[in-house]
């Protein structure tokens, strides 16, 4: 019913295996099933992640990932009913901590070293759709 | 006088004979009598028509479409006095369920098997003039 | 699931007979049921009708009120989600032509005899509204 | 950090035993020791909860209300960093299916018998606010 | 159709007899007719008129007022589509030149002697809703 | 003094001779000398006319177009004060009854049929500067 | 024509004989005669002045002020059109170096020992609208 | 200080000898001593200048010019503290009477015979920046 | 010359021997010959201070506070040019950790236990506000 | 946490030796270290430096600026918490005094001998903003 857009971030738990390729793909997977768009930051300690679909397939993928012990100290930054998608284009889409990504963080927080819990809601979003412009150029 | 744009959406009745061709052919032929503009959105399930013309016209045409045993289930969802149509060019354009038009859809619903009668004002407006715009091209 | 207004204006068909009062009181069970509500204006010769609702309802109850032959020359004039109802407290509040109200018309419109579908929306909401103040004074 | 406020809806879970008073009282205590102030609305059958805080503790305590089986089908409506709380004063204020609260929710809904995942996020917010507002006077 | 406010102002022509309550009065006359409603300042050299109603009826009323010989040097100022009429309860206020009306002609124009055609649109509309608000008091 | 812009519409009388091309010669010339600028719609039935230039010299000029016996029902639609002017390179620009200026008419109005006295101040003056856009291109 | 606000600042020259009471007198005169009014600061050592009136008028008392030895270090401030004047009622109004009038001083400016030539515009025209305020209760 | 924008038009005094490109040639070298930017229009008739610079610099130089004889009728249209010039590239440009500029001058006044003190400050400042960017192409 | 507004955070220096009542004395005595005004909170372990004043005194007096060893953890929040004072009648205001007071911190702050530095600039802004309010009825 | 811009301007100490490259040098390592960027000017008299970062950092490394004698009489003009910063490619660009960076100079201030201390913050950025787009051309 309502499109909605959902912004969290998180720390990832390093006493859980993780592989982030594996993961991605089961990821994309689920939310192609649950029309799920979205990004996600991922630079080997932290997460942002945008998810944009129904409010109920956001809230439900939202609570399944809020419980998954592969990360912690989750933040919910911000979340609202929009009028479009801002990442039609991908079912997960995967910013990895490159170095053309990585010069992009400095605009948008107080440090090259990623700290999205103390992001506000606008440089977090301002941050995840840069990298999308850069990345679809 | 009040020239007006309004916005609905249905369900294709599937009790009913329908020929998408025909129909639109005779609808264009009456919208012209009645000097209507505006788009149509068939998939083999669902509706969203927009039309534009005199508050009067618009009104007459809709309720012959309200009664209609072909959809069913139809939902006014917007009614506006208007500046300046946003579809002049087109007496009833045609949005199928083509492979570029259902990449659009995504972008504005909370999934990409159209539910418009669970979609808002601004994004189905949004999705149709979107449609008009890759159909222009 | 949207919270819809819609305002229509007509006239009455001179050649059916018309009780207000009973109808109202059937329109009333009916919004009741449906969880409508809103405003009539009638004035024995035009009717100015506000519905507020669920979209569902309020299409439903206005397509079987735009085919009811105790009116005719419908004009839907405007139909829009909204945050909150104006006439939450009426299943369907009832303006007649008595002094006070008859005041109220040249301020929103071109001639102390109603030509509601000659008027624009916003005139006829606020002409609706300024009446409902009015009478809850 | 970011003072936030967050809004979901949820469904009583008929399955479990409940106890709202109870439920209520654990809240609070465990609200204060986390900084929380917020409202719940609970008539039974349906939950809306606002919660207001600091952006760890309102995602915390919305992580642990979301995988409370006491309730289900919960959609996180809104979440976003604020400048003030809207219910400083309560931990966790309670509205009741009352005569007085239920007036309120035909103004905000398409029915008297609430839904709150069909709602808005404005318009639960109002419904919130206009609550607050009546138990205050 | 459209509700129309129109300001002009003028001079009144010394050569012809002029007599003001006797205008005035036919004037009140023809406007009841025609559904006008307005206000006129007369100080014994110049006229401001606001005339409200249908744009047809505001239109003959003003063609006919700007070919009525006992005024000259006719200036429009003014003329638009408006939601409401400001003027409503009076077929056509007047203001002549008291005191108390004199205190407020300084607060919107250049001088205390009124020169209505070197006077601005927004001065002079707001001239006679000050004078409006004095004399309703 | 006060840069101005008049719009108004009124019907071709047939009772009398015209001569487009004569008229606006006659137009064009008296123009120039009284610094007016504008344009001109004429398709055999209507007339659209702009007008802008001193407040003074617009109202003397449209005094005299309004008792023109060669158009009738005459509206004005709007006349206001404005920085700067729309058409400022025609004495009086002309618009015919041409293809390529009839499809503009639809967009702004509710027929091809162009009723221009029914038409809102913001739809009529949208057609006319449409038009000088394409004339100009 | 042009209905004009200026606002100047200078300091008091005390190489030359001066009386507050004897120049507010000669300038009332002078002001009533052309029609400005305004209000007057002096504390023995600046002068904060506001002019209202036509723009002809403002200008020349203007440059017959600026050129007026008993001050210097003038500083034209800030002057506009506008819609209405802000001191009607006085041809002169004068605030001297009262108790009540210095406790506003501060408010706008950084010092109670007001440098009128170092301060806003917004944060002079401020000072001298709160002075009136406190001056008509 | 307050980076200030001054304009104000005068009518050329016919009885003294001037001398254009001498009296630009002296302003030139006074301006850039006070770091006085700006824009002279001379037509043979009437002056429109702007002036750009400090508070104080531009006060001084405004008065200077308010005494030079071989204008008059000078009045103050506008004077406002800004963030940036708009002519920072000219110590005093100047605009002639060429056919180029003519052109413009019809576009924001009431006759191509330049009035400009019955101009409004928009028109006179929109014309003067016109100037500017159709000289420096 | 810049009327300014600085607010700043801090924590209060365990390590140096700290008296409220004397500290506030001088600072009074030093903010009035420096024309500062402003309000403090101190609670016995943080510090919010707004100060107000010329943009040269505001930063004098920053620059002195921002060294004293009394406090440390000094966090510049905000600075801004401004039109008029909000804390015009206090050389500098104290809000001690009273119970009114306290009660307002939650509004503003993610804990009733105050850590400014951790609080956007409008949520200390209105927390100060708010606190001069009550603490002026 | 609060990602910060600050703006400040001062006066070279002529007492101090002072090395611009060799201080230079060391900012930008430091910035590094602190995540701090931001641009200076510096022609040899006033320097004008914005710093963008943490909150704490920003405070920190201004507090250090702040009391080095190498600068006086300098002025805190503007420090706002911020969404992106503008000078996210320079540890800390460097603007001399060459001839194209004084061409912009004059454009926002007062005089081209640069006085920051009497300039207002929106100039002050506004020129280091455009240093900033010409220097990276
Ligand atoms: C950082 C991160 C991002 C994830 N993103 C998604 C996602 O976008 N969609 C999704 O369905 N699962 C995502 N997952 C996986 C879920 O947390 C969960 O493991 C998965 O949905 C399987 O859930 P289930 O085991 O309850 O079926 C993500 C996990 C992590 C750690
Ligand atoms: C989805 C749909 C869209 C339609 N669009 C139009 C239309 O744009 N204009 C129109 O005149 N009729 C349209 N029609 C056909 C009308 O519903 C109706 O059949 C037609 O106007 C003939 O009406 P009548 O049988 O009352 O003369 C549409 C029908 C359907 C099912
Ligand atoms: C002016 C007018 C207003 C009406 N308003 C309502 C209304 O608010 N709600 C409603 O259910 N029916 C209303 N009706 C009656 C309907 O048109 C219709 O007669 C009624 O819903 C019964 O419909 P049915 O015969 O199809 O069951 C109105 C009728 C008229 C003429
Ligand atoms: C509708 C509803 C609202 C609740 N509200 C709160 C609340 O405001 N704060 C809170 O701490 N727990 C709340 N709870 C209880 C939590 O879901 C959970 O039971 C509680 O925090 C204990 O969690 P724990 O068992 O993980 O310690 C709520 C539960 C329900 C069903
Ligand atoms: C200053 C002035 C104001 C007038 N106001 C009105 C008016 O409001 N309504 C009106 O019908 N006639 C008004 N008139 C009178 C008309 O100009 C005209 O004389 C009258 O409408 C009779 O027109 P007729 O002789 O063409 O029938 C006014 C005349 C003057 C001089
Ligand atoms: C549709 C129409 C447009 C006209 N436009 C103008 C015009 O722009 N300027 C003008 O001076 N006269 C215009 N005229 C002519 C005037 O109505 C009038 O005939 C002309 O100004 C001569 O007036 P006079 O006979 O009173 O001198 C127009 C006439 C018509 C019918
Ligand atoms: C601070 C100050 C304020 C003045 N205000 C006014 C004023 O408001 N109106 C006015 O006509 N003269 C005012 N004057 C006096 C004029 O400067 C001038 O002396 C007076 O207009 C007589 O001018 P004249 O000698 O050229 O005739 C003021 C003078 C001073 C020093
Ligand atoms: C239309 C006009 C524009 C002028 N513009 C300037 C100018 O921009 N800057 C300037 O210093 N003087 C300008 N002057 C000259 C001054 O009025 C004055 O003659 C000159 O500053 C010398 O002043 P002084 O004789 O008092 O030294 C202008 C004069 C006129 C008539
Ligand atoms: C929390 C705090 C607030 C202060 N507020 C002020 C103040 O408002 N004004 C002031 O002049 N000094 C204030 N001071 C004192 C200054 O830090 C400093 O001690 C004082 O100005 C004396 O400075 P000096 O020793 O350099 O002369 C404050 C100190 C602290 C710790
Ligand atoms: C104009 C000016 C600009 C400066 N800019 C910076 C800067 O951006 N970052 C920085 O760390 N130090 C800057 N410094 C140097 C500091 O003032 C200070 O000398 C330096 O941080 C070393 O501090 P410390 O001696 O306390 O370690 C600047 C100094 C001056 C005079």
């Amino acid at each position: 019913m309502y499109l909605t857009r959902l912004l969290y971030v998180s720390d990832y738990n390093r006493d859980r295996p993780f592989n982030a390729a594996q993961m991605l793909k089961s990821a994309i997977a689920k939310n192609r099933a649950n029309q799920i768009t979205g990004a996600l930051w991922f630079d080997g300690r932290q997460f942002i992640q945008v998810l944009e679909g129904g409010r109920h397939a956001v809230s439900e993928t939202y609570h399944r990932i809020a419980h998954d012990e592969r990360h912690n100290n989750i933040e919910l930054v911000s979340c609202n009913s929009v009028t479009e998608r801002f990442f039609p284009q991908w079912s997960m889409g995967y910013f990895g901590d490159t170095l053309t990504n990585q010069q992009t963080i400095l605009r948008y927080s107080t440090s090259d070293k990623l700290i999205p819990n103390e992001m506000s809601p606008d440089s977090l979003l301002g941050l995840m759709m840069t990298l999308e412009l850069k990345n679809l150029e």
